[in-house]
């Protein structure tokens, strides 16, 4: 069973935009339901000024997919909806139309953990074109969020080398999925664990986690709070010192500490939650060492992201683990992606495809038009450059590739002095399921190994590297050719 | 059957950290289970840097409350987890207990759709305090998202005036129930439809959505794309006109909006997705009104938030119905709320409640002790004053309210001079739901009185008025003499 189907009563079919079941009903009525058409979801920008992205969602996607049906319940609620003049927006026998309709188109996708950037399609759908179109929406959203908490993670994952990260944000996140979803995402990214049970339970996602200020509230005094939690939980005691005054929480987790000794256990951490983190952290670690605890790690967290963690480690604090809440469960400096899906060809009545392409007044609006494929070309496992092409075509094996928001940067490979790969691969062909997700662990480990293939100078945060991302001549030609016609037709 | 029912597989209750079932397990092994607490939710500051805050979530949280309960399938999988000696985390003992939990706490909270600020408790539990701090999580997840989004939306709508607003952020949203969630908070805080179809079949929240890009994109040319639109849907017509050129696309759907009339019909508006929204708008009025389509509206959307439309409302635009998405959907500017969830009073053995607090070096995040209700002090329907004290003692009716972040600012309160209501209100009692939402339009209309029964100096959005809230008298000192003795303690 699937992740969605163990969380939400799918299929979802409804989770659209309303104008999206308005041009199938177009379509319908104007006999274009079956033109295929290919459709490609792509972003922009990678997210937080950075220099790349780390593709997430698939997984959610291909199930929703699967199991991409009407029902005769939403056909329903179709049928009550009226337009101005009060008449049904839509007549019966197209509700009957979508209650057979079975989903049946091809999709290409590039598997989660991969680092991507900006302007290559992260997933193709080939098919009907009512069917492509329907599910722009429910794509969009699963994509964009999750992509968007993946790369949040492994920015996060960089500033804190390879001291554990544990994601704690559910209770700030956007709703319950946008909990759930985002610590897999988070996972993916390169946290180690989540304090969301439900996310461990659904996912195998490690969990940690210990107490809070109310549970030093219930007691007397701190020190029997501490005592008491060792007590109950001596395998798993990492203690909060804030609840009224770190230095004595301090000193009070020492002395808890040294009872766990005498039972040959020990106090796993502290946590400090408040004030000033770097002071206090090396005034835990001098403390602790004089008492000779000195395994016992000093956890901190209070609306940490990777800013604040470089900044720490530059004041030569002494955290061990970091613990991530709000700042990551909702990419709290970008808290969208800003991903689209768009029609990029369609096969003509003697099955020529054409490619399509929509202007704007804004060059970085205009999309790349075709049934685009990304190469990838690296080096001694080193990321070199990626070259966007139409696989209507075999690209060239030796040919510049052209920066599309700026054709004077461009790039002259030579395919024979690279390995390369071709990122997007099938994953349903005819409606049907053909690629499975790997294990949540395998996409995470891939995702690691992916970003640090990156040179460093693009993993950076401030002004990263540009990464090598280039039209293929050809591509890049028929784009050209498209815009400048229909900017004359358009005068 | 309620929302979440709906949409989720429930009970779901291992929403929630791994700590607070960690301090449950702590609760029990040292008998406290059931000690009597009271947990106040509340939050520090309005969002948004704006001078209110609209409360939202409570009909999610009724529905989670009323199925609280662990499953087999949760306690078997707690049974697999481990400390760090390899020993289960949990007792088999203690997960029974969890097993024949039943939820039985009381809770109080302040209706969804009124205006609420910092430090007011929206939601008070009283029960068990293992009850009451395993569903800490799930309901600050609910209640922060769900809070913020009823804002931002209540924000929009005073920028737009009474012009319609669209809510079409689905695609951005962060997840499936941050847009099901988001697109009812935001119904509730002022916007009038939303694009999603979902959220229009699960809450009964009108629908609103025509066409993208890709409709104009599959035909010949924009004329056709238009003619086919209106044909298929007389009584749905509004045009995109940005596909190409916003000017001919303007002309092309003035064509269509006279054939439209030529049939009895009409177009309904255009919508203008890019480029300069002021320019355009007043270009596009113009050359409708020449064309005598003065009935057709124009629609602007491209990034909005209340910013922007207070911004083009300044340049005289001319845009009659507002597109909002990403900005409203994900509260795009602050994504978090940042409420909190805090012990603040425990019955003795004696059966006497004792204050509690917490300390903290940030004056800022000390709580407010005591099982707290809020009474609103109003005249001739304008709110002026919140006071917070403490339902174990009646109040004064003649004495001053205190800032608790800054004790010089006060106000005498004569309880004669005003109408008063007491904001939170039994909801569950005993873990059974002793109230019913109203239903979504009343919730919306309520909201949208209360946000005008505040004085329009507080509803700005640069610098607004700070609006007087206080803490009555006694409830002052209480909590000046625990911090005092505290403190003292802590040296």
């Amino acid at each position: 069973m699937g992740t969605l189907s163990k969380i939400y009563k799918t299929p979802m079919s409804l989770l659209t935009d309303l104008y999206q079941l308005t041009m199938a009903y177009g379509y319908w009525k104007t006999g274009k339901s079956d033109t295929t058409a290919v459709f490609n979801l792509f972003f922009r920008h990678n997210p937080y000024k950075g220099g790349f992205t780390l593709a997430c969602g698939l997984e959610y996607i291909l199930e929703f997919l699967s199991n991409f049906r009407f029902t005769s319940d939403d056909a329903t609620y179709l049928s009550t909806l009226k337009d101005t003049k009060g008449q049904p927006l839509f007549e019966d026998a197209f509700l009957d139309y979508l209650l057979s309709m079975e989903f049946n188109c091809d999709v290409d996708a590039i598997p989660e953990g991969t680092v991507v950037f900006p302007h290559e399609p992260l997933i193709r759908v080939s098919g009907p074109v009512i069917q492509a179109q329907l599910i722009e929406t429910p794509l969009l959203n699963m994509v964009n969020f999750q992509t968007l908490i993946a790369t949040k993670a492994a920015r996060i994952r960089q500033a804190c080398g390879n001291a554990p990260v544990m994601e704690f944000g559910l209770r700030r996140a956007q709703g319950i999925d946008g909990a759930l979803a985002a610590s897999r995402a988070a996972y993916i990214g390169g946290c180690d664990t989540t304090s969301n049970v439900e996310a461990g339970k659904l996912f195998g996602i490690p969990l940690s986690g210990t107490h809070a200020h109310s549970w030093v509230m219930t007691f007397e005094d701190e020190q029997k709070a501490f005592d008491a939690y060792a007590d109950a939980m001596p395998g798993n005691c990492v203690l909060l010192v804030d609840t009224f005054n770190v230095e004595k929480g301090i000193e009070r987790a020492i002395a808890t500490g040294k009872r766990l000794q005498a039972v040959g256990q020990k106090l796993l951490a502290i946590r400090i939650d408040s004030g000033d983190l770097a002071y206090l952290s090396r005034k835990a670690r001098q403390m602790l060492d004089d008492a000779g605890l000195t395994d016992t790690k000093i956890v901190a967290s209070n609306d940490l992201d990777e800013y604040i963690v470089k900044s720490l480690q530059e004041q030569e604090s002494s955290i061990d683990m970091w613990g991530i809440g709000t700042k990551l469960i909702t990419a709290y400096d970008q808290p969208a992606l800003g991903g689209v899906y768009k029609l990029a060809a369609l096969k003509d009545a003697s099955g020529t495809w054409r490619p399509k392409i929509k202007l704007s007044e804004q060059s970085l609006k205009i999309n790349i038009p075709g049934r685009l494929q990304v190469r990838r070309f690296f080096q001694s496992d080193e990321l070199r450059a990626d070259m966007i092409f139409d696989e209507s075509k075999s690209p060239c094996s030796e040919c510049y590739i052209i920066d599309p928001m700026d054709p004077t940067r461009r790039k002259k490979i030579f395919a024979k002095d690279y390995e390369t790969t071709d990122l997007l691969i099938p994953v349903i062909k005819k409606g049907r399921q053909v690629y499975t997700s790997p294990d949540l662990t395998e996409i995470r480990k891939a995702a690691m190994q992916n970003v640090h293939q990156l040179h460093k100078s693009i993993r950076r945060f401030i002004n990263p590297h540009q990464y090598v991302v280039g039209l293929e001549y050809d591509l890049y030609r028929t784009r050209e050719n498209l815009i400048l016609k229909l900017r004359e037709e358009s005068q």
